[in-house]
């Protein structure tokens, strides 16, 4: 149950609140209208999680805009897609009430939730250069009370080093796999591993790599059957993907 | 347990054979060396999975070949991407030991396994030219021991055709999402619904449909949060990516 | 009937000017010959609006010569795809004699015309990020004399937010719907609404989005019959799209 | 008010049908369950015209299983995209009941209806290959009870050809615009006329006309203000985009 | 016959030099041995015009390297591409040997030889962000001793202003036409008359403009015969095509 | 003067004719109004040459239309873009009044003219492959009354096979290059001669040859100056151009 | 030295033949004049290895006609990409005196010289639909008598596969890596083995694989350092560079 | 034997070290554990060259750590790809411990070492601005001990300049062909010349060069056979190819 919606009702039980401003109250929780923002606070209802506000294409001023009034409203946000820039300006105006990660690019104004799956998540970076991808990804999971572990650089040029990971990841429910320039790693996980596997490709690399089209395409293109994959650098689509399969278990459903 | 390797080994106990001939028999069933194909057949121990045939990009001779390779050797095979030239030809040879089905372009040499999990699949098409993908999906997934149910020509542009059958979909672990031209289905399915959705986009439509790539491109970019994407009109790989999932539940790590 | 024209004839017949003084004003009227400009005021009479500067491609050196010459003939000029800092040099220069809008990226010198038409154009966006090319649209439209309300985030992602709007979007006589990463709106509001559409794909995404390229094949390729598209990011073209319409209006011909 | 419901209506009312057979009569009418298409018969109702079946990417089987339904449900349907092959196909099992017509690849099993606007439409084309396209958009429109006049062959390269027509052009309330190679016709049209101009890319051309994008981005991108642009030989949606023009004048609200 | 051999020759029939000392005055004219460049003397004679530097991909260290280069070996330059940056800092060394011109991009050190034909060249804009291409082009003429004229902003959206110049146009031996966006007036010019012409795309524009390449790609499939096309923004190498023209006229021949 | 108009005027003095059917006559031969084709007898008199008729667009059906209407008016055509199987339908139909020339893909009704001009065009392939393109510039151009030369197979991997021609090449007045695959010709060409050069890129190679795009972008890219370029496979165009070049000499001017 | 030279002179030596005659054969040989090819028979002295048709764009009629020029000239030639309807069709013609192999899609009128070189080559294919590309090397490898062994279907996806052949690969001393749809099998090879790498991507795969670029642009990304690429599908140019090779060597330098 | 390890064991065997203190430095010599990096020490042993830092992708914090890391370590690396600011930056805090070399873009912590082949490599440029690759290309073959020769601006534009360097070309084992634009130079150098060559695309050029996909596209589609290609600008990874050839000849295995 929503703890905001069950103190709003019980106002209302002990007459603090009358009817038609209880209702208001509700309203304005779950429609929050602002004037470029239309906040869809039953998502978390819905769809088990919470609103999550995509930085990277919003300006400085629309940030600043939409985070005042979450803050003014108390309520949860997470937001990724930041640049450093972005958190210098953001960190002097709400430094203290939001918490900002540079590494994964992230924000959030609440504390992790404790772990609610006992299932996990394995995350796997072809090179160091992917790293911000797997952040990305690893914080988005941490604040979906989803437990996980990065593994970073072990593509296949060096394929001996991809083995020493096997019986490790073999233990994971899902696998996140990252890579750039031709993506191949995917494909050799895809091979040896039975579990659900959510490729990310990155805009890691030059020329024909194509800014993340090459891997993109050749993760969609795998000799390895059942990958699926997500848009170019999105490692908070990845965890997305993979928290809807940790909750769509049965323990999961049990646990909620 | 491989019930060839055990009535080979019983063989070897009973005298039938001696180690050096079961030796052979079980590396034939597993290594088969044949001029132009290294069937994978561990696959199935590794992953969960028989090997399956792509069959699209082999000629004729070449499908001819490795199907005989299998009958020989009495293993189950199954094949997709077959249009109806290839269905007509190999028909005429094999129409006695293996199954076709036009509809959904495959083959195969054995009855469907019995069903062997609990969690079901649902599969959705935006247009009535959508629904050879989601019967290839459809029919992997029979193989694979899952249960599926299709939904064909519920696509956005009449809204409320897909609103009807909300409920139902709300019931299946895994969604499917299929949907040629602008690819629309799969943010509007991913914004109501909290189970794993894995999209598809597919070659209809023209201009600029680009073949797949516009919906390809608008799945990947949707506004809904965690869809997966596969290929185009990649029924096989939607279908193999639901079976990931569906195989790594509790249940059916236990029930198998 | 172009009042400059008969203030020019009136002084003519006053005897103020002779007739090859004024021929010659009306000439520097219509047929304003700069170094690198031919501004066509004919224009206004032609097509039924004034000259509109494209800001965009222009530097500020000729962006200052022609806003100059605009003054100094006391001709009318609206100006749009004025990024801040141009905004920032022209209003140093221009400041008291010109109006400029951040919001929309517009600058004009003189006042809104009062509203022209009873018919009303309604402006969609489907994100917050796509306000921007929403503004540049409705302020065309006031310029133009034309009535619009512009609804912001309304996307599909979470179509509940949309519905509620349903009533009130009917009532306009032309929908401009302006979406970015997959377009899937104009998709959604095509099969519900019977009016012209005009559909704007913004650069808003990342990746696949391929900087507004997607949406703009997809709103294309949408299933829904009848939807037209302009050009990525140009909420002046869809105005002046919605402004042909309104304009071919019988009420339209009668009223100016 | 829609006849086949009033029938339905007055047979319940003369005790011909009780109401449950009433119910379902009216619920066949409109909720057309077939295995492979939901036909949207709500459509005629909701947008103002009756369903339209895309035949380029049905197969032979889908059309004979489609159009056999709506002749045996006694409904209206008129098909585009058609080669001749379809047609000829189609033409031997129906022709006694539908009309197909091979100049703009449609077929109707129903009489043009009377001409219900005042308002016309003109379609122009730049080359002579451009025929096709301006046929089906025309048989669309006639279909759609809107009155329309074709100009072929009138394009940019002999613009005296082109001038020859501006006085009849100027009568026509929306103009349809269609040309291949370099698309140029859209311009000089969009800078000579303050009408709606709705361009059709075409697919003539050969090496960098790129099947229809170049035409496709050249009027996207063309200095004339105000034209909106349809997918690649769309003539189809051309038309019905000029349909919601015409149909959301005054004039055509009184009259239906 | 080149000045500088006959002047070297000179010394040498005067004692001023012996021979192998004018051997290697000569060879030093004409095969330039610096690191990194191998300037080709050689082209003046044998093309009939001097070295011309791309500067747009120099940097401003490779440009002092070749720029002091010519001034020591007291030879002619002529050189493009140079945005304002670079003639910033390059003014600052050489402002007293060489001038550098800003609308052009262009810089040299020598006077602008006489003009040395009879024929001129015009050039055409579609719009006025397209003139620094029509002043490189303009400028390289001049310095090749072709007299041009330059007609600027006269593109087709209002056509009316293009028929004012059909007059002046028709007394050019070669039209130089230049346009961004949809490129459009090559086809009108085209069609209109019957000399050489050279069409350069411009970048101006945005969307699908494609930089470029839509004009570039519609005036390659322009409806109009024999038009031939450069490079993108490239005023130098239209010159350089007009120049060839000119320059093989029995005329010039005998001119020089 | 034209010859027809002389006739008819002459009539009319005669009194063999009346002033309205001479006005009609004369409209007939330059208006020719057909339902699908505006053919534009005014070309030959304002740019020098007749209408060409482009076959690869046009129907079977098309094109018989057209050629039927030319011979019934006994005006003379040209169509170039003929396959085989075209040339054999057609052949069985005109082959009495029409020559066809399978190595070129053209048709015609008359004879060669006269050669007019003295200069000629030297046509250079780099392949053998590239034959069609060079036979269609050739033929283009004895249609026109210009003498060409053609060389096949001189291409850049054995340049010394090029080096042959060197002084043949230097006599023709203006170059047409012509090759696939990578291009490269047109560079050494247009480093080595100083004619006005037109490159043709053909569709001759596979994979990355792009079907032509890649050496059209590498013939617009080269390093070599003045080099103009025209579709791919386009030698009707690259022909044109070489007739604009030849026409606008004076010698050319005087003689016609 | 070339022995047909050598018997040219002899004969010459002997008195069959006087100067002009010996000089008139010497140049047949070496400077084959036909009318659509330039036959260049230096390119053994140079290059070390013998003329090479390239058959896939050449028409039958131009294949007729070089083997006929060959087989008079008695010369050798060898040619490649023939699909199987060429090969039918020369048959008929040239059975008994061209060897024609389907595999490879080859043909050659001569034996396969003895091999060498003692260095091999290995060639691995990724998929079992890859091996036509492996034939053709391996074809053109023995016909320029380098030793090679082909290792078909041994891609990533079973990476076990793979390691199995790992000790026999590292003899070689070049290897040639064949793959289509993701091209991973590249990275993993240059990962592992110190050779020089070839890297062929194929045209197989569908969707995403674009007809071979995505293994292409994969293969010029990859991880693995110093792997080159050749063109897609081009297993006779992967062959020729190793042959370059292997010819490079000290061994082979002493043993021709 | 590789140094350290001979070392580590030398000091076991004295007793400096004990066994598991001998096993863990190896271990550290040769799985470097770091948290963002695996560093693959056993590269040296394997493939014949140290470990190489790509420089391009990583950001200064990451250069920093593990150039950190590495000199810890004291282990020997090879750093590319590196701007004039990130060489600014990293040579105030390593500039006594690291050489970098702006000329090439690289860094290293270590001498050269003597040459160890007899055999060496050519790299020849198109242009001057390719002039950073072939540096890149040249410092990475001394890193390596291989000799190397550049020659620089010998294009095909001035064909003779190339001619010059002919006899200088043909001692060299292994040819590098850079160049940008067309990238013609590949072709006439590949059909001159019978070494291995390596094309290397390069980003010079604008428009239709297409960043370098153009030179790529052309070279990997070159009329000279069995020319093999890289990525653009890597001249990294075309001193590797090339360092593969050399090292796989029979005297570089005997002399290392």
């Amino acid at each position: 149950m929503n703890k905001d919606i069950l103190r709003i009702l019980e106002e209302l039980k002990s007459g603090k609140l009358d009817s038609i401003a209880a209702a208001q109250k509700i309203e304005e929780k779950f429609i929050l209208n602002h004037d470029e923002f239309h906040i869809d606070t039953h998502r978390r209802e819905r769809l088990g999680f919470d609103e999550v506000i995509y930085g990277k294409e919003k300006t400085i001023n629309q940030l600043e805009s939409i985070i005042k009034l979450y803050l003014e409203k108390d309520l949860r946000f997470f937001c990724t897609g930041l640049d450093n820039l972005k958190i210098d300006t953001l960190t002097k105006q709400f430094g203290s009430n939001v918490t900002f990660c540079r590494k994964s690019g992230t924000a959030k104004n609440f504390e992790y939730p404790p772990c609610k799956f006992k299932k996990t998540v394995g995350i796997i970076t072809a090179g160091s250069s992917d790293a911000k991808v797997a952040y990305e990804a690893h914080e988005t999971l941490k604040v979906l009370g989803v437990a996980a572990k990065t593994y970073i650089d072990v593509g296949v040029a060096g394929i001996h080093r991809f083995f020493k990971y096997s019986e490790d990841l073999k233990k994971h429910t899902v696998l996140i796999v990252i890579a750039g320039m031709e993506g191949a790693l995917s494909s050799v996980v895809g091979g040896l591993f039975p579990q659900p596997i959510i490729a990310v490709p990155t805009s890691v690399g030059y020329g024909t790599a194509l800014g993340g089209f090459t891997p993109l395409f050749a993760m969609l293109t795998s000799c390895a059957n059942g990958i699926t994959v997500v848009n170019i650098d999105n490692g908070f689509g990845a965890a997305m993907a993979a928290f809807r399969i940790i909750n769509c278990l049965p323990e999961a459903q049990n646990d909620r």
